[in-house]
């Protein structure tokens, strides 16, 4: 009989997606986050972190590390500390709502801190310049001239444009500036890189909060065009994954 | 006539005492803590600092790193951001009586992350190891397993002394030996030096936890000499200032 000749499987190259980072970020926080004594504590924190909503931010951080050639690894602690700071906010921000609870006040207030001292436990020899800028970078973009003001802002937004404009402003458009910047200083990238990043995290999020918002599509579009036009200093670098956090699906 | 002779005033030299430390750390914040637009995220930001109860940890990590041989201005940032850390967790124990405010809530985020921002700006050329330390010694006193844990802790009290110590061992204790260990980190002290003074401040804060909460006498004694026991390794430093931590006026 003839030789069965082998087929040949071809299977599609997967495209990767900035979703495969958010699941890196969340199986590193659930390695790290130590579930021990007092249970009643760790315990709720756990939940706490993994319960809140996901936005892109963290993962961009870790996109935009690589993106200037760094190593994914270099900037989990940064995706991790973003992370937990977006995890307080969202559980405080329950308990404005009157939902929540104590238990999970405090706990927040356990993952902030913890956060910082990822940050800080994982700064190689050689690195702590880098990685206290990022401290700096981090603590400002969550802080009362980011985050928290766009969180108050948001009590009195009424209804206008302009206004809802502002809170995403503070709040996604900051977030994600902060994520891509500090990917982008981790990784070891230049200022210009830095910077570059930082714009395209600034439209990403201004793009994805609007859309989230259901503001008009002309000016999710035009944050799209912008947060393309920062991508091109990179255009010699493979923009698989971060050409991702531009689509919705 | 006869020339007047000058008379000589004796001013008897002034006692240094802990509250001065205290004093320098609120100038300090007062001068740092922006009052700027937002004024409605700033402003409560000012009166939370300023009106949560004082303990001493803040101030004993300046006194450790004179003690060791540092400048007071060293240790200012940790002292700093030890004292927001304790404020924003003071305000949120009011919310959960149901006192307090949701302006106070976002107002405490606002101020940890920003103590965290201090210390890593202050970070001045080669001391970034030191400060990194700091920033992983004060997440542990503040978080999950530190003062958090005593807060929890504190809900379920029983009102059994030794409940009542527990409590006061992960609170009280643990900021006062974290104050100390900070000071004496950021002073240049030896590891000897930081683990003596971090073993002087924890009995310092079980002494003044057990005192105001009017536990029996002797465990405050006992706090007492156990923390002048570890001043001896410094028994040819003055010690004047650093032994007003162990009285009550």
């Amino acid at each position: 009989p003839l030789p069965v000749k082998p087929t040949l499987l071809t299977i599609p190259t997967p495209q990767p997606h900035w979703a495969s980072l958010q699941a890196d970020i969340e199986a590193y926080l659930k390695q790290t986050i130590p579930i021990k004594d007092p249970l009643e504590v760790y315990e709720p924190m756990h939940r706490l972190v993994f319960a809140a909503p996901r936005t892109a931010a963290p993962a961009l951080c870790l996109a935009a590390c690589e993106l200037v050639g760094g190593q994914r690894c270099q900037a989990m602690d940064a995706a991790a500390a973003l992370l937990l700071n977006l995890a307080n906010a969202h559980a405080h921000e329950e308990i404005g709502q009157g939902e929540g609870s104590n238990i999970a006040l405090l706990t927040g207030d356990g993952i902030v801190p913890f956060g910082f001292e990822l940050l800080a436990r994982g700064a190689g020899p050689g690195s702590p310049e880098r990685v206290m800028r990022v401290i700096i970078e981090i603590s400002r973009a969550v802080g009362s001239g980011g985050l928290i003001d766009s969180l108050h802002m948001k009590k009195s937004v009424d209804g206008e444009v302009e206004s809802v404009k502002r809170v995403v402003e503070k709040g996604e458009g900051g977030l994600h500036a902060c994520g891509a910047a500090c990917g982008a200083v981790l990784g070891g990238g230049s200022e210009e890189e830095i910077e570059r990043l930082r714009k395209f995290g600034f439209h990403v999020g201004m793009m994805r909060g609007m859309a989230q918002r259901a503001l008009n599509n002309e000016d999710v579009e035009e944050h799209r065009n912008l947060a393309l036009k920062e991508l091109h200093l990179f255009k010699d670098t493979d923009l698989g994954i971060i050409s991702t956090f531009l689509n919705f699906y």
